[in-house]
């Protein structure tokens, strides 16, 4: 598996979708190496899956900076963290900015569950001004979708801090799933946030991540107390019980969770701030080059709303054959999300992407 | 990857244990054609995903002998099952056979869901007299885990039937999650079963199967549109909507979905019915040394109850010194579970047992 074109997956393709994508260069290698070590075979309650817990834990807050307090859960995906941190931090009011699918997702879910979200919508391709967001007095949770994987808009942490400082009792949830490891959080105005590992970090899906502070976990109790339904086996006092012993309450993904730790080290060797400049300089190169185009404009307008992982293209002429003349030169690139699948397309921008590519891409494109 | 030895995985080790346990001797080999066909990097929502879901879901009926009108789900764990199951099929009432930690948490699951759950509960290492069970007139759901992983009890379908037939009106889960391939399951007794990949398929951990009839969805659609709460992403609306579309509503462990699939061809290929003569005559071969053994009797003691996949022996020595005699000669087996962790040792017979591994732990035992 070490023999692979360490530039291409699969056959002869380059994915640069916006997640599932490109996988990790060495990835072969990282299960390969999982395979001969046996850890597919361990024991979950075992030494040794304790010490792959810590390591892979450990190396995720040095990567992402995240405070010692805060804990590290592992789940199935980016999806079950909406409906866990919904369950588990609000009772019944949650507060949602909306401004794609994903975000709406998030504001779904707390309908699905009984719950009475309110939300502040704008349309797609547009960010909010968050200062002048209402948010009811009795809000409990506040949910953000830091970017908006769908339409390719972001959401920036001072702006969340400065919400944040007006709302101090208020719990903030953050999805960061297509912004991390680029964009860090700003943990002392997000209490829980969760991501899953087939965007950023270049893996196979299935493991999602979930980072929770002790008010959530307060939150948590407290409606556990109430007798209000916080799930069962993923509620959060499970979560931690075990995170405690170094362990998930069911048998987890332990392959992925062994290579999460892999991939956070060769981040970690990397350099964050050498994975954010190259980032920027790829989101520069396809911002400069659609701004330029008649063809293919940028779907979002504003710069300050313009997410650097998720570049998100208009396509009058219909997406399809903008997708047919980049996928026969092996590179392939996302449609846009439900109503746009014909009229955008998407670019994901993940440490995985090389610069030399972004620039042939834009030469296909040309 | 395809160089690693056939009968060992790990440095040298080959598990015994009961789940994760010993992958499947083609894991390195299906895990690398994935990453080559590039399936860690497409669409979860694309046409190639659909066909991958459906040689999977199709195989797998067509190995566990699964009507057509069952639908299967792909979720993170059997634990996920559990929950699943009580959310979508029970609103208040459900009654569970509990002989064992893993019957156990299923009861414990409806308590954590707010339900009233009923049992009948006898102590470890003991079977039932289903026809004696005194089920409530307004039971919804019984739920029964045909192998107790914690102590190797086991229920025989024609059981489980006989059951079913006294109550019609009620639907019945089966936790067969150490029980498959080799136990098939009656789907004229069972509503809805589930199961996970680290045992009797050999993968590694991530992915747990759902299989419901209409009579679950039924019962699912009734109460949503009372109000109850059946949980947002993964309840049975939801995940019948998406599998229609050969689909999951989240990004699912393609990867583990994949090898299913892979794992489950080579099942087929080399027929069930030989996998069944060789775990019964490993079995044989476990059973008849503990019966003549004073050093290691069998927990369970009525040959109708004894598991013929998880095979349990008592060790009044002490489980330790037992573990690390099989271990030093490279066999790693189970530790008791739970209060039992001491006292027993339990030895897991899947597929990927050989029966001259078995022989050679029968030596070191010796």
């Amino acid at each position: 598996m070490n023999k692979q074109r360490q530039t291409s997956n699969g056959v002869g393709n380059i994915y640069f979708t916006v997640g599932p994508t490109q996988t990790h260069p060495k990835l072969g290698e990282y299960l390969n190496e999982g395979l001969e070590k046996g850890i597919y075979s361990i024991s979950h309650r075992g030494k040794q899956f304790g010490e792959l817990f810590t390591h892979t834990v450990s190396s995720l807050k040095t990567l992402l900076n995240i405070p010692p307090d805060f804990h590290v859960f592992f789940i199935g995906s980016a999806t079950e963290g909406m409906e866990l941190i919904l369950e588990n931090c609000a009772e019944d009011k949650s507060f949602h900015f909306v401004n794609g699918a994903f975000s709406k997702r998030f504001f779904r879910t707390a309908q699905e569950l009984g719950k009475h979200p309110e939300r502040l919508e704008v349309p797609a391709g547009e960010g909010f001004d968050m200062q002048k967001a209402l948010i009811p007095k009795d809000t409990e949770l506040v949910c953000i979708t830091v970017n908006e994987t769908s339409t390719g808009v972001s959401v920036n942490m001072p702006d969340i801090r400065a919400l944040k400082l007006k709302h101090p009792g208020t719990l903030f949830a953050a999805d960061i799933v297509s912004s991390v490891p680029y964009a860090l959080v700003d943990w002392d105005a997000v209490d829980c946030a969760f991501f899953s590992v087939q965007k950023g970090f270049g893996m196979p899906s299935g493991l999602g991540v979930l980072i929770v502070n002790g008010a959530c976990i307060g939150k948590s109790e407290q409606l556990k107390a109430r007798g209000v339904n916080i799930g069962s086996f993923h509620n959060f006092s499970a979560l931690l019980k075990y995170a405690g012993k170094q362990q998930t309450p069911e048998t987890p993904n332990v392959m992925a969770i062994y290579v999460l730790g892999r991939v956070c080290d060769d981040y970690i060797e990397k350099g964050l701030a050498s994975i954010q400049k190259e980032t920027d300089e790829k989101a520069r190169l396809l911002y400069a080059f659609l701004d330029a185009s008649v063809r293919y404009p940028a779907f979002v307008k504003k710069e300050a709303w313009r997410s650097k992982t998720v570049i998100v293209a208009e396509t009058p002429e219909g997406s399809a054959t903008v997708l047919k003349r980049l996928s026969e030169r092996g590179y392939i690139v996302g449609a846009g999300y439900g109503e746009f699948k014909d009229t955008h397309i998407r670019i994901g921008n993940f440490p995985m992407h090389k610069v030399e590519d972004v620039k042939k891409i834009l030469k296909v494109l040309e």
